[in-house]
């Protein structure tokens, strides 16, 4: 079993007075001078974005921090229950459910957009004419098209329509969001009722836009959750609800079977 | 087990048109207007900051972000090679190491400093003679005294004199970071070695100065380490280390008692 | 940050042919020969248990595997409910909250009994007086008396006798299981209503005659745990209750702030 | 978002003098007279096994048990170096890894199994078909053809003649195994190099004997891997090796990049 490939990391390094991250010195060029949307933006890309791309950048991010009552939060809060001297359990315990039910829905909407328009490519064709395959593609497949319709947020989701509005400012509106909103207009007709674009269709649109491949929108998605999670945690501490939602629970979950 | 008490948030609420996080419409006063350092503080402080806190607040999570390879990092890219479809669970590992050892550091700092000098109060007696006291009281149960020194960045610790630069200018160098460099010239005098304020030292005084409760100082950390990990996923992803180092180490750790 | 000290295992290695654990040969001595509980014996004590050995620890864990709806397994449930695909980040975000509330209180009642009578030593002096002291020195520090006394399982905990009749069959009611009755009897007196030993007390003064070391508890009662919360996975699976109560709860939780 | 189905379980219930587990009284039918391998049976499903179920179970079982320096024990190890204190974070990471690459190979091998012959059901058809049409499609689709050929263990796989041996004995070798045997022998033949059926295979074909639905499978893994991990941690806190990996693969990694 024995081999010797190199280890090697570019992201930072540190000597006993200097520390480099992403070839920027975290004392001169980082601490007072970049802010935490364009420090992920760093981490991400390798590089600081400018004016625009942060823009766009953090109305994405800010999007995906709060959810407000979730599964994920309500776990962060059953496991504060138990280890309150554990917070980064807690936090933890909250993300480990961001996977293809919730997170996944945004890594879908980025992966059909990308498999229709590779990363770095233009479209071939005509815009609606791709749309129509692709909703085709899933309607023969039986699965649910994905960045379109939401069962809450009806008529339409209300989030979209903010991050094109961003979009269009910060020229970020290019063939992804014409395609999103192509398959929106294609499934709304075939399908005979609204199915606007939601929010994680135009984050991945959007994503796209910016390059990123599919499967690492969720790491953007666990990222902002983790700061959501915080405040899930500390209104924990000031007001809990855990407890409270476990003594009901068993109570009403066991009292079929309990004897009086 | 029967009980019944009011279970109840004041993060976010939505209706079908409309969310609400902290009083702000996610829609029309955050997505596009609020960056992701506002945004996180507006999670943990329930309002927007103005310039002045934001510059301060950004400068502090920035320095959490990244620190290159660490056990936590490790602990993501050994998951991720098992689990490469669950980012959310590499992300989780990562985040499970922030305990006692690392992100305990500034719990303590903060710990000790909000000991001294309680949150909302001010400082009763001379400065010295209370940094007097702290390291006595740490000397005496022969304790390390926290935010003080640092194995590798020697002779100063650079985060935290960059850390004090933007206090200073943001008019957020109070008592508590007065107090930390009075403990580190205490210390220094009676233990006859330099041990300056290091960034865990200048993070407690100065996640102090913004009234936060040393117990909390960790959920802040877990959030900004969580943006951190994003990137080595994405470098694992790119150019893996994983698989190498499990290979080396099973290897050597095995050698003594494997027949050739 | 340059150093070179040994890396070494002792648990296990393999060549091609042979799979070696604390060194029993996997295939010829461990599969069809050893049951689980004397796996899990091996795992932690190095060695084969006896018969009278293995009894008294499968007792021990049996216990810890299931105990119904809890924080614990209402954090696996919510978590299974965003990632389905992903068991074993389910099972994880339960076993977090096993902390200092509900786990720590066996390492407590452990670390009691052992600061009392430390492993691999007797007693010193009469087991009445030790008991007086370390009721006498929780009551100083106002912290509760572990190991006694169960908010439900009232007048007694029924898992205590029943733990502590395999210890008498299997000659494992030594200094420690004494000692923990005596503290109830103790605290019972001094405090005038009845404290009898819970399961946690019966458990960590088991562990205690096994040699366990306090800390060290909290490891077999997340293992046993793991098992449980298999079953809670399968539950979930068959007849699904998370999204019901995610549902109810934010419902409820955001009630008074949202608009109708 | 309102609305109202049933929360119910149906594992376990308490009363202050009782403790119901699947229908059997933990004091009275539990503790003392059940052994951890048959608790284990018991929570998967739902009922005791007789020793036929209970010898085989306990096999399977063992052999998940402990694999050694793993990426999985390494982010195990690499958690308690930050949070020793958190011995249930320790555990939860290494758990996070046993994903789609380890785990999940006996996920992927139960499910070609029962995709062939439905659980309940018995094979249609030739054995020899079945396997031939099995291979034909993994071949097709370009991917790996799960639980045959292993890149270590080599002729063969120890663990899997050892599984064997013991189904023989308590027959357990029904369909599934002939299958699993038939598609080792097709793909040998096919490929041209030995292919014989490896532990994930064995455990496969041995979890549908035993009517275990294919993505159930990870759950008994998930389990029986957090007891090992219990060796791991117990092993980190006597003999660390944690620290010394950081330091030599930090070192390595960064070598490129940093300024003598």
């Amino acid at each position: 079993m024995k081999r010797k490939s190199e280890i090697r990391t570019d992201i930072a390094w540190a000597t006993p007075s200097k520390i480099s991250i992403h070839g920027l010195d975290l004392c001169e060029e980082i601490i007072g001078k970049v802010d935490l949307g364009r420090m992920t933006f760093l981490q991400v890309f390798r590089r600081l974005p400018d004016q625009r791309e942060a823009r766009m950048f953090d109305a994405m991010m800010v999007v995906l921090v709060e959810h407000g009552i979730t599964p994920s939060s309500l776990a962060t809060r059953m496991t504060l229950c138990g280890a309150p001297e554990a917070v980064q359990a807690a936090i933890a315990a909250g993300l480990l459910g961001l996977g293809s039910v919730f997170a996944g829905s945004l890594d879908n909407a980025a992966r059909m957009l990308q498999s229709a328009i590779p990363l770095g490519g233009g479209p071939e064709g005509d815009m609606r004419e791709i749309a129509e395959r692709l909703v085709d593609d899933y309607r023969t497949r039986k699965e649910p098209i994905p960045g379109i319709g939401h069962p809450f947020h009806k008529p339409i989701d209300p989030r979209a329509p903010a991050l094109f509005a961003v979009a269009e400012e910060t020229e970020y509106s290019g063939h992804y969001v014409t395609l999103i909103n192509e398959v929106s207009a294609v499934a709304t007709a075939q399908l005979g009722r609204p199915l606007p674009v939601n929010v994680t269709g135009a984050m991945g649109a959007i994503a796209s836009e910016f390059g990123l491949a599919w499967n690492t929108c969720r790491g953007l998605a666990v990222a902002a959750r983790a700061i959501g999670l915080v405040g899930h945690v500390l209104e924990e501490f000031r007001n809990p609800m855990a407890e409270e939602i476990y003594f009901r629970i068993e109570d009403e979950a066991t009292r079929h079977a309990r004897p009086e």
